[in-house]
């Protein structure tokens, strides 16, 4: 998470901007972004729950929250932690409110980390 | 596919939705969702004709038809069922309509799954 | 790129349209794409300023440009090719409008490709 105050073009905020990415992009309603956990080094556990907890942060920047998302793509480099996201995953989503969602394995592109999202969310429009 | 109702939070439209995910989600004319074939233990070929069936059917609760696909993105696993997932895919397609599309080899979350889908629509706006 | 006119159902407008995929579809203001590099024999150096360059051109056609990209994945097959790639990307994202940004190694459909990027971007609304 970045403290940068959000830079608007047009339409396009754009929050916790770097030469590389953005952490989150809102436009027309819809937040794109994507998280991996603050600390590779910890256990799959604590990263499933950081990772989690910073959707929640980052949702709250834009007048959303987690019954909101629209749409979860998961990555898992390691098939055999699906089943501890799995049970953290459903305890976290509010229920009746799961986006749509899909989890595939494949490495990442950092190393230590258990895990990456890549979501969208419906958030406030105009933005707070 | 579930038969539960949908579940309308603000301008979000819930469809088949479980603890862990919906089957589909709708808002401000998108329409986000994923899908696997319905019989994992299927063939290939019946697998593929399955998944793009379920996506009509999917779209249909929505206002929408598979010549409204906005983006499509493919996983196969396994990379020799490329060329026969292209030939039913390019027979399902709407000639003028097809989606942006992508498609990578990467395992599944779900064993036996010959494929997953994951795509977005134009659907109606407001729902039927 | 093709030269085939884009095709307009109802508010949907797609560009390059093919039997498999459109290489744009356009819709509410948001452009959904993907990109490989032209020349798949290409040096990874060829083909990462190539894709990008092709980026440029398609977000012309919807009266956009590389400073309203909402979201890139990115798919990198060798990923020893990571750091060559940040580097490019890093000179081509315009200062303070970097998009939402996740990269993962999987094969791609197409072999020879060291790169394929799946985006979103902020598009005019009507298209020009």
């Amino acid at each position: 998470m970045t403290d940068l105050p959000p830079n608007k073009d047009e339409s396009i905020v754009r929050y916790g901007v770097t030469k590389r990415w953005s952490d989150l992009v809102a436009y027309r309603g819809v937040a794109y972004f994507v998280e991996v956990p603050d600390d590779p080094t910890a256990s799959a556990q604590t990263q499933f729950h950081q990772v989690l907890s910073q959707v929640d942060e980052r949702l709250k920047l834009v007048g959303s929250d987690r019954a909101k998302l629209l749409s979860a793509m998961i990555y898992l480099p390691d098939p055999s932690d699906l089943p501890l996201f799995n049970s953290i995953w459903d305890d976290w989503v509010p229920q009746g409110h799961a986006p749509s969602r899909a989890c595939v394995h494949t490495p990442l592109a950092a190393t230590g980390y258990r895990v990456e999202l890549v979501l969208t969310a419906a958030c406030a429009d105009p933005l707070p």
